[in-house]
């Protein structure tokens, strides 16, 4: 039994969703000796998230920004937390719709996910500055 | 300490949302032996997602197809990600706000959930095919 | 390896979003033996749920129950699952948004999560009454 534990801290990136497959698989190399486990991936914040989605083809994170923007609105009058700008209730909100943390089997030194699935990095503030993921890698021997 | 890996195939259903416990729970009888331990059940696949809900009223799950179509309208035209039809993108975006990937405690043999809590396939697509699962159920021993 | 698993009970809550992190810390004390882990909270129910959000301002706390109450309307005609009041659906439909089960690693006996992230009980009934969490902490060794 193995455990990698890992915490990293992303450049910063401008506010709508980015793919982050390979950064992480690069951060942890560790994957590779893995034959059976699971990945846990954690955001360290609040107004950024993490979801898995398609991987191939750049609008689709251009409509998660578009579809987030309309289903949690900056324009609401009904907001308290706004101090910081329009932006930051709204970044709350839409980071617990989709989470903090993910979790993917391993399977064979590889992430055991669909071909299509990336995972993103999702940021909801407009200048959100670094983001640290804490990589948490589980091996476990098969009996 | 053992680990428990399988990927299993579900036969095409229909879009709704399905109650799958059963079969989940049907193709990894290695659950009974466990006595604590976690099952992380991922869905490799970026139009259908996974959540727990009330296993006891059909109406429920409808309840849930009416409400997802609502929030995630498929006439909307501001989706650039349109190509397979109008349920693409919206099927995207309803898989990132249910989610990939579940985990559920285990104890003494069985999953520790509530009476009423199941396990539901999230079926977006109109046509999605057969869905790939990854289960992997990790026991460990209390000290 | 080390694993703990408890079952706590919460008090009643009212409908709102609540912070639970200290009573969740307190329950499991053996938190502050791990050198490296995960930390799994699972809500045995459907109509309350668990996410991670900002941990100072209680504003941030009245606003999601604002957004939520405009995101999946309890006046809706829509929805057939509504025998218990018109808290009901609507319930079920938030609690798989927010999601059932949360995975926080655990790093030289603490919670590794942002300074400002703590952990949300979100009750979506008028009278849940009391709800049951089921806290599972793997400790694993690093080699």
């Amino acid at each position: 039994m193995n455990i990698y534990q890992k915490e990293i801290l992303l450049d910063q990136k401008p506010r709508v969703f980015h793919l982050i497959t390979e950064e992480i698989k690069s951060a942890i190399p560790e994957l590779k000796l893995i034959r059976t486990g699971i990945l846990n991936v954690f955001i360290c914040h609040t107004s950024a998230s993490l979801t898995v989605n398609e991987n191939a083809d750049p609008d689709v994170r251009k409509d998660f920004e578009t579809h987030f923007n309309s289903m949690v609105p900056e324009n609401s009058a009904d907001y308290l937390h706004t101090s910081e700008g329009p932006d930051d209730m709204t970044s709350h909100i839409k980071s617990s719709i989709l989470g903090c943390s993910l979790n993917i089997p391993v399977t064979d030194g590889k992430l055991n996910k669909g071909i299509w699935q990336g995972i993103y990095l999702c940021e909801h503030r407009n200048s959100g500055g670094r983001r640290k993921l804490v990589l948490t890698l589980s091996e476990t021997e098969k009996n």
